[in-house]
C-alpha cells in the first residue's frame, strides 16, 4: 500500500473505468448523511484535540485491534486496558509502532484502504507507513492533532458531514448532545434510540437499566420506553435501533408479556423468557414507530463476545463477534403482516449472513412497502462485499428500496473514508450496468446520486 | 432504459464481446422449447385478441406487481380485484399511466428487461417508456393488439416456438389442450401434471380436490393419480411439476400411508401429517415417473403467500411468496436412493436458496444419474442470478446435467424476451470461457447451442 | 478442449493479463508443499512403474469416476471392481475408451483442466483426447509408462516436490513410510495422522480399530492416542487430520467420558454419543496438539456414502459423497475458547458449505490467533470456487492467515495440476487487485509466493 491512486478501486476496463470515473465525479463532493454510526458526541461536545495517532487510530478500532490479534500481538501491548487493572503498554509510540510493523496484515482489507486514506487524505501523509516511517509519521500526525484545523468540529465540517447520528442507550441523558446544541455549533449531530439492555432481561445489566427506568410492571415499562423515544425524537432522534441475534418477531398477548416481566423482575427469566419477550417487543416497537414516526433498524446475527477470555479480559468490542446464520422470511413474517403493509412505516434491516441477501431479504423488500435494505453490515462494508450486495439485491429489490450507505463505525476519521470507498465502488458497479446496456448513464447519474446521498437522507427522514 | 442495444447484456472486454456476439449469433434464431411455464392456455385455444396494454402487460405480471406494491402503490389503483368485490380502478388508461410513472423502478431488474424487449421488440415502440410518453406508447400498443399479426397464435410463430408447456391442476380436464388440439393449429401446446392441490392435505381446497377425483381410500388415490397422469399423457404432457417448501422424502409403509389419508378424509390431518404424505406421495411420483416416463419437476423453497393482508384481500400470485432456506442432500436422499440411479428416470429440481447450488444440487446433479438441475428459478432468474448459476454448478455438475432454460412465465409476450436474455448471457458466460482458454471455441459454439435448445428438449423428452 | 495456452485462466483484460503472467513467472518454479493429500505411500515406496493410462488416471479418482457415473456409465464397465466380486470389464483399453468418448463432459470443469495438464505437461501429448485419439494416445502413454523418467519417484522429482504428506489411519504401523526413509531415497514423504475410525463408536469398523489399539478404558484410550501420535511425529507427520459432518466440540466431564467410551465398547453406543463423545475427542486432540506441536486439521461437512447401492456394491470414496450445510460459530466456540487464543496451537479448517466462508470462517480466522482457513476444498478447489473463496474470506481474515494450498488429491500425477492452476489462479486475483490499486505490485509479488509456497509451509510447520 502506498499512496492513493486516482482511479482506485475501478474496474481495469477503460470503458468502465472512464465512466465510473464521470459518475464519481458527481458525487465525490455531494455532503455526507451518517444515518448510523457510533462516534461518541462527546468528542463534538467538548471539541478538545485528539491525544495522539495511537489513541486516535488504533485503540478505539476494533476491526484494527482484531486483526493484530488474529496475528498473535497481546492487547496488553496495543496499550488496551484490562479490567483487572493490570498493566498494559503505557507508551503510545510504542503501540504504533507495533501497529506500524503489522501494517501489512492490512493488505487487501477494507481497513487498510480505510487507514491509507486517513494517512494521505485527512492528515496529508506522502509516506507510506511501515516499521521504518512509524515514527516520523506518528510525530507529523501528533503535531497536526494539536493544530486548530485538526479537532473535531473542524474536521466535521471539513468532512463536509451534514448530518451524523450517534447510536446511545435508551437511558441515556443525552447530555453530550444537549451541549453540542446549546454550544452555538449549528452542524447537526443527532443520537439514535437503542434500547437493547432494556430487552436483554437476562443480562446482568437489566436489573439497573430497568431501575434508571423507574418502572414496576410492564405497562409501566411500554409507557416509559414510549416517552424515552419522545425524549429522543425531541433531541433530534429520526431513528431507532435494534440488535439481535435472530430477528424472531411475534406478538404477546398482554398477559404473558407482563408475565414474562415480572419474571425478569424476580431475577426468574430464562434465555427462552428473553426471546418470547424481545419478539413481542420489536413488535411494541414498531407500532410506537408508526406513531412518532422514528425509523426502526434492526440489526441482526452478530454472536457478542465470542472469545470468553477476550471479554473476561478486555471487555465488550474489541473484534471478538462472530456471525450466525440468520433467518428473516419466517421471524419477520408476524411484524411485516402487521405493520409492514402500511407506508408511514420504515423498518431498515441489516444482515451478516449474505445467503439471505438474495434469498430473503431482497424479495421481502421488493415486495412490503415498508422495508428497506441497509447497506452492507460491518464485515461486508468492504470492496466485495458491496459489489456481492448490490449484485445480489439490486435486481430483486431495485435500487429504490435502498437505505443508502451508512459508514456504522466508531472512527470518527474514518467517516470519510468509508464515504468515498462506498461512492467509488457504487460508481463502478454503476459503470459496469452501463458498459453493458443495462442501464442509461443518465439514469446511473441518478442512482449514484441516489446511493450516495439521496436515499440516505429520505429513508431516515433526515 | 431507452430502446436497445446491440451487444446489450455482453462484457464490456472488447475480446469477450466479440466472441459472446459470435455465440449468440448462433443461437438467436432457433426455436423456443418452453418446457414449463404457467401461461394460461385459453389464450391459445381462443385466440382472441389481447383486449390492451394494461391486461396484457401489467396485472398479471407478480413481478411487475410487487414492485410497485413495495414503492407503494395500492393494487386497487392498478387495478387488480379484490375477492371482496370492492372497486377498483377500471380505467386501464390510468393504470399503464400509473405504471409508466414508476418505470423507472424497473432499471437494473430483469423485468425492467424483459419489459423493454417486449415495447422494443415485440411492439416496435421507438420511444422510451414514461409518465410523458405512456398516452402515446398506450394507443400504439392498443391499435397493434387489434391487427392480425398481434393475435395470440400469430405471436406464438412469430416467436418461433416449438413447444409450450402449460401447468395444469391435476384434475383439470384439460378442455383448452383439447381445443387448441381440435382447432387444426399445428403448433404443440403440451399441458403439465400438477397436483399439488391434491397433496396438500391440511388446505381447505382439499376435499373438494379429492372429491373431484372420485376416491375413498388411499388406494383409489394412487390409482387416480396414475390414471390422471396417464390422461395428461394421452393430452400431450411430458413431465410433473410439485412445488413443496422443503423437498422432503420417505417412503411409508402403505398401512400409515391409508392411515394419514383417512384423517384427511376425516378432516383431522395435521401440518406433520401433511409433511410425512406429501414425502411419501413424492416417492411415488418418483416410482410412477419410472412406469409411465413423465420427467418429475420439483419446485422446493417459496413460503406462499407471506403477507396475509395481500392474501386475503387479493388472493395467490400477487408477488407475495418469499424464499426460505432449502435441504435437498438429506432430504432428497430417499428418493434418490431408490430411483436416482435409474437413468430411464429424470427429476429436475429447482431452488430459490442459492446457496445449495454449489453446497448441494452440483454435487447431487454431478453424481446420480437421474437428476438434472433446472435453470435459475423466479428471483434468480436475472443477468446476476444467471451468472451466479452458471459460475456455481457448471464446474462440478458439468454442462450436461444442465435441463436448459425455461421461462416459468405466465406473461406470454415475455417468453421471447426471457429467451433472448438467457441467450445472451449464456453466450457471454461461454465466451469468458473462451476467452479465458478454458474451453475451445468450438466446444462453446455446441456448449451454446445445448443451453438454448438441445437440453431442454432431451430433458422432457419433446 | 485441446493443448494448453500460456495465459490459461487469466482475464481477458490485457493489463491485468500482463500482470498476472508476470506474478505467475514468479511462482511457477517454487517447489510444491503439498500438506494434505491421498497419494498411497505404497507408490514410493516400491517405485514399480505405473501399469496402463486407465488404472493411473481413470479408476483411482473419484472426481472423474462421478461425472461418468452421473452420465450414465457403469461403473462395471469402467472396471471398478464390485464388493461381492462380480466380473467387470477387465481390458483396461475399453476403460480408457469409455472415459475417450466421454471426454467432453469434463468440459468447464476443473477435473477437465487437471486432466489437460497431465496429458499435455506431464505426458507430453500431442493431440486432443477424444473417441478418435483415444487408442493411440492410449499407447502413447503406456510406452512411457515403462520408461524410467515416468516411474514414481522420478515423477515426484520432476514435479519439484519438497514434501508430500500422506493421510494415513492412526492405527495404521506406518510400513511404506518406513520403507521409504530405509530406501536411501532422500526426498520427504510424511504421514498425517487421522483418527478418524477410532472416533466412530457407532460404525461397523470400531471394535476392530479400538482392538487394535488394545485398550481398555477411556484413559488407556487417551493415552494409546498420544502415543500414537508420538509415534507418527517421529516417522515426520506434523498434522493431525480430523474429518466430521458437524464441527461440533464440548468438553464432556471425565466420568461421561469415561461412561460413553464403556458403551461403545459395549457396542450399545447410539449416534447422539458418537455425537458427544466425538465432540469431546477434538477438544483433547486440540490439547494434544498443544503439547506434542501437531497441527490440527478439520474436514467438516461431508455426509459419506450418500449413495446406499454405490457403497453396498462399490465401497467408499467413489464419488457419492455430498456435502450439507455446517455451522462453525457455535461449534468451534467451545475449542477456540480453550485453545484458539494461544498462538502456539494451529487448527486449519475446511468447509464444503460455501456461505460460512464470509459469514463464519473469515470472522473466526480474522480473530483467534490460532485458527487458520484451509484451501478451498474438494469441490470448491476449481477455478470459480478459488476465486470465491479469496473474494470472501481476504478482506476479513487477511491473507496471512491463510494456511497455504493444497491438492488434496489421491491422483499423483495431478498434483503439478492442480498446484499449476491455484497458482495461476491466485496470479490472476492478485493482479485485479493490483490494477484496482487495491494493493501495489510489490506486495502483490510477495503475497504470491506466500500463497503459492511460504504459508503452507508455515502454517504446517515443514
Amino acid at each position: 500500500m502506498s499512496s492513493l491512486a486516482e482511479d482506485r478501486y475501478f474496474d481495469p476496463d477503460p470503458g468502465v473505468r472512464r465512466l465510473a470515473r464521470a459518475l464519481y465525479e458527481e458525487t465525490r463532493g455531494l455532503p455526507i448523511i451518517s444515518p448510523h454510526g457510533h462516534v461518541d458526541p462527546r468528542i463534538l461536545a467538548e471539541d478538545t484535540p485528539f491525544p495522539e495517532p495511537a489513541a486516535l487510530l488504533v485503540q478505539p478500532d476494533h476491526y484494527v485491534l482484531r486483526l493484530l490479534y488474529a496475528h498473535g500481538l497481546r492487547f496488553e501491548d496495543l496499550g488496551i486496558p484490562r479490567r483487572d487493572g493490570a498493566p498494559v503498554e503505557s507508551d503510545p509510540c510504542k503501540v504504533w509502532q507495533r501497529f506500524a510493523d503489522h501494517y501489512y496484515l492490512f493488505d487487501g482489507t477494507p481497513t487498510g484502504a480505510w487507514l491509507n486514506y486517513e494517512l494521505h487524505e485527512v492528515f496529508a501523509i506522502a509516506e507510506p507507513l511501515s516499521g521504518d516511517t512509524a515514527p516520523r509519521i506518528y510525530d507529523e500526525i501528533r503535531e497536526k492533532l494539536g493544530s486548530p484545523e485538526f479537532r473535531p468540529r473542524a474536521l466535521f465540517e471539513r468532512f463536509n458531514i451534514e448530518v451524523l447520528a450517534t447510536t446511545d442507550a435508551a437511558t441515556d441523558a443525552l447530555d453530550q448532545h444537549r451541549a453540542i446544541r446549546e454550544s452555538g455549533w449549528t452542524r447537526r449531530v443527532i443520537p439514535t434510540f437503542r434500547p437493547d439492555t432494556l430487552f436483554r432481561i437476562t443480562a446482568p445489566e437489566w436489573p439497573a437499566a430497568v431501575d434508571r427506568l423507574g418502572v414496576r410492571d410492564y405497562s409501566g415499562f411500554i409507557e416509559a420506553l414510549a416517552e424515552r423515544r419522545t425524549y429522543f425524537k425531541a433531541m433530534g432522534a429520526t431513528a431507532t435501533d435494534h440488535a439481535v441475534v435472530a430477528p424472531y418477531t411475534a406478538a404477546l398477548r398482554p398477559e404473558t408479556a407482563d408475565r414474562l416481566f415480572r419474571l425478569a423482575l424476580d431475577g426468574k427469566a430464562a434465555a427462552d423468557d428473553e426471546r418470547r419477550l424481545t419478539a413481542h417487543l420489536l413488535m411494541e416497537m414498531a407500532r410506537l414507530s408508526l406513531e412518532d414516526g422514528l425509523v426502526m433498524q434492526i440489526h441482526a446475527g452478530a454472536l457478542r463476545d465470542h472469545n470468553r477470555l477476550v471479554f473476561d479480559r478486555f471487555g465488550r468490542d474489541r473484534g471478538a463477534d462472530i456471525p450466525v446464520a440468520t433467518e428473516f422470511t419466517r421471524n419477520l413474517r408476524p411484524l411485516l403482516n402487521a405493520y409492514g403493509n402500511d407506508t408511514r412505516f420504515t423498518l431498515v434491516v441489516f444482515t451478516l449472513d449474505e445467503s439471505t441477501y438474495s434469498r430473503e431479504l431482497a424479495p421481502l423488500a421488493g415486495h412490503y412497502p415498508a422495508l428497506r435494505l441497509g447497506p452492507p453490515w460491518w464485515f461486508h462494508d468492504s470492496l466485495e462485499g458491496m459489489r456481492r450486495f448490490r449484485e445480489r439485491t439490486t435486481e430483486t429489490a431495485g435500487i429504490y428500496k435502498m437505505a443508502g450507505f451508512n459508514d456504522d463505525t466508531r472512527a470518527f476519521c474514518s467517516i470519510p473514508a468509508r464515504h468515498d470507498l462506498a461512492r467509488r465502488l457504487d460508481a463502478n458497479y454503476l459503470a459496469g450496468l452501463v458498459a453493458r446496456h443495462v442501464i442509461a448513464e443518465h439514469d446511473a447519474r441518478r442512482i449514484a446520486r441516489a446511493l450516495a446521498y439521496d436515499l440516505a437522507k429520505q429513508t431516515y427522514r433526515l
